[in-house]
């Protein structure tokens, strides 16, 4: 029989999961609505079935472990703790329910210590002890591996990068302090960017004619493609602040690479350009040159299930 | 026979070395003056003299290993790197230099290192996994713990938190950048706090009264201790910017404890009060609760010498 994992990514709206073998495979998968299980027990056993199922349908698959993407996930004590975004409330356990239903080691992260730990196992990172993955979507998660250790911190809760803070007394942050990274360096950065930039300064742009709350990354990204000056004025100050950031992790850790995952990343050279001009030219000169900025290696369609599966697949071959 | 290390601690202008037992007893100790060697092959010839020296009176000793703290100095490949402070330059192959003379291994890593190594063997870490130990002399030397190993980074020069920017745009640095941690949090970003008070409030005060170049931490940590209004608005400054630079390396790594050393942490109380109330105040709320600020559990004057011994005890115990 040949071994496979579940990897499991709970979103707030959507639970998506697959069979993964060790190469990064994903023989078969499937998704259920969070939102329809306001209890975790009918969650659990609807998640489980559904493995179970999938299972059923290829009879040459042993299960061997499962992995899960969950927002505010505690490794440590494979807990959900607190979610805003979710609606089961107070400390959850997680891998100890699963594990009632099918009787395998299971592991809990947030989704961007799984997408890390995609990118060590399946992706860029294959052969980095150093690394650090930052997904650039509403906010700024990130995943930080250090010795070929994913950082989890005496909390289990390490990693936060989105909410250091980076100019004091800067943006309101949904965390309730302000200036926080994710506040600039986010595709929702970049929307409050755009604002800024319009007010400061009075040159003509598309971006003038789309309601604030219709903005997004998508929408700045395609004009900058097409040289609008507010747009790409917008991405070059996201850029700096973008690479801020990373310089300062830098001289903490001091990876070998840092990957770009996630809405902003895709913009693509627009973005990875500048933020490479700017970590250069802002380093610590003893770090200059030392530093990978990097675009994941894996493909954003898989990088989920990929993520989830490759944090439990790196405790089994241990 | 018993087995001791040689713990070396390399200084600009003395260098001090001890041979020191597993459980941190310092068995006899010495001194040279490093400024008196411009050239690096007669420093290693009198440094290795000056060791076989030591174990010549000390029979029952058998030496097993060396550590090194020294500035600019990278783990990885046992060299000082382009040291400003030493009068060595370029890229000194110390380890192997050491190694030619005394046939033992030899590890090397800066001095903020080699104090949290000192603090994880023989201080108050001894039963952490998660820490990180600032230093706060002249600069802000940082050593950092993670999973119960030193962060050395891709390049071996990781822990350099003294050069993370918490002010865009802030004091010049003696790096060349502006905003830089240590220009804040450390013995000189007092003095350079308190002429910032001085010009912003019109309070009396006895530091009006000495010449900026002779202004001390010392001095202001007295005067803060006789309710000088300079003074102590100076020492609030500087913990809540300490505090600053505490709470992104809390959303880092999440440690247990972040430990504080050297001149400015003998301030005591009047430091760690403010340190410790700041921190709690502007945390991360998942982080609220979750770190102890606490004073070395090394004695200053033996600091050094221990935290190099601690370096090489912790390879030759792995």
């Amino acid at each position: 029989m040949k071994e496979v994992v579940a990897g499991i990514d709970i979103g707030g709206t959507n639970t998506v999961f697959g069979l993964v073998d060790k190469t990064g495979k994903i023989s078969a998968d499937s998704s259920l609505k969070t939102i329809d299980y306001p209890e975790i027990k009918d969650f659990v056993l609807s998640l489980s079935s559904a493995i179970k199922k999938l299972l059923a349908k290829k009879p040459a698959l042993k299960l061997v472990g499962i992995g899960i993407g969950a927002p505010n996930a505690n490794y440590h004590k494979g807990t959900i703790e607190l979610a805003p975004n979710l609606a089961w409330k107070g400390i959850v356990p997680l891998a100890d329910l699963i594990r009632k239903k099918i009787d395998v080691p299971v592991k809990v992260t947030n989704d961007a210590n799984a997408a890390a730990m995609g990118e060590m196992i399946f992706g860029g990172a294959k052969k980095m002890k150093d690394f650090i993955v930052l997904t650039l979507g509403t906010g700024l998660g990130s995943g930080i591996v250090i010795n070929g250790q994913m950082v989890y911190g005496h909390t289990g809760f390490a990693g936060e990068l989105g909410h250091t803070i980076i100019v004091p007394g800067g943006r309101d942050c949904g965390c309730g302090r302000h200036g926080c990274y994710e506040t600039y360096a986010s595709a929702s950065g970049l929307v409050r960017t755009v604002l800024y930039i319009l007010s400061e300064m009075r040159e003509d742009s598309i971006l003038r004619n789309i309601p604030p709350s219709e903005l997004t990354a998508k929408k700045i990204a395609a004009a900058a493609a097409k040289k609008d000056r507010i747009a790409l004025e917008a991405m070059d100050y996201t850029a700096e602040r973008l690479a801020f950031g990373i310089i300062n992790a830098i001289g903490f850790s001091s990876p070998e690479a840092v990957f770009l995952f996630g809405g902003l990343a895709q913009a693509g050279d627009m973005l990875f350009n500048p933020v490479r001009k700017y970590v250069e030219m802002n380093v610590q000169p003893i770090f200059k040159g030392t530093v990978k900025i990097l675009p994941s290696g894996i493909s954003e369609s898989n990088a989920a299930v990929l993520g989830a599966a490759a944090l439990i697949w790196n405790e089994l071959i241990k």
